[in-house]
């Protein structure tokens, strides 16, 4: 009997670590399923245009530097219809802006900040999901959870063009 | 015999103007295998790095603006090997530089600048041809004859870098 019990107990224990496990993948998940994903290639998209933000512009704290911004092909489309479909994907790639002899040139990468549309998964934030990779590192995620209020509260106002400020020029 | 001289005079200033047409042709084809071409759809191409440069920097008169660099492919594959194969085009598009409110944003097309690499045709000029388009029109060729001293006098120190300045970045 003792030992009938031992592999009763052995078994619930494999079970419970196995519920365990699943609900941890579970939650791993469904975290990964909102959780906006680092933009793998973005610097062989489309350039659609640049700006540099100079000391004293009121932007200057969170976008100070030379940035530009990137689009992947549905994101392209939807430059062009007004309506961005989903799976798009528009980059603001800063970097530090070297004032030196009359010329700016480019510094260290600052942050790699990512608009990915999905209407259903973003629908509190206007389908966009926004994220920003500090240093551009896959791995320091620094807006998280705080995208209605770091990112999408300014560009709520953009409504009428899908909540994107950029146009694409020639 | 009136009327024959007549005849003979009418199929002799035919076959003048033809000849004189197809010399025309013969020189044109001849110009446009040297005429570097316009690079349609570079704007699709990789942007490699940018650069602001402003009033007082010693290249404002010719560059002042910001700039732009676009690589093809084979460019790229320049970059980085070193050793940029024929077919390599390297664009240099040049936007007027608006100032306004501690942000520098873009402007009116200024030029396209362009490198195109064919070691056979453009062998005086390190292999390299080069051309402007003012405005980014495919007609207004800004330097045709005078790539020897308008651009390759400056490239010619870039010997070791297959006569190029800029450098491919993440």
């Amino acid at each position: 009997m003792k030992n009938q019990a031992a592999v009763h107990l052995q078994r619930t224990m494999k079970q419970l670590v196995l519920t365990a496990l699943l609900a941890a993948t579970a939650t791993v998940a469904l975290a990964d399923e909102t959780a906006v994903p680092y933009p793998e290639g973005y610097r062989d998209w489309r350039h659609v245009k640049s700006m540099v933000i100079e000391e004293g512009h009121p932007l200057y704290g969170a976008f100070g530097g030379i940035h530009h911004l990137y689009a992947n092909d549905r994101a392209l489309e939807g430059y062009r219809t007004g309506t961005f479909p989903d799976g798009s994907v528009i980059i603001f790639d800063l970097l530090e802006a070297v004032q030196e002899g009359n010329a700016v040139t480019e510094g260290e990468r600052k942050v790699v900040g990512v608009m990915h549309k999905d209407a259903q998964v973003y629908s509190d934030t206007g389908g966009w999901g926004f994220e920003g990779f500090g240093g551009g590192d896959p791995s320091e995620r620094v807006v998280g959870g705080n995208a209605a209020s770091a990112c999408f509260a300014c560009h709520a106002p953009q409504q009428s063009r899908d909540y994107v400020f950029s146009a694409l020029r020639d």
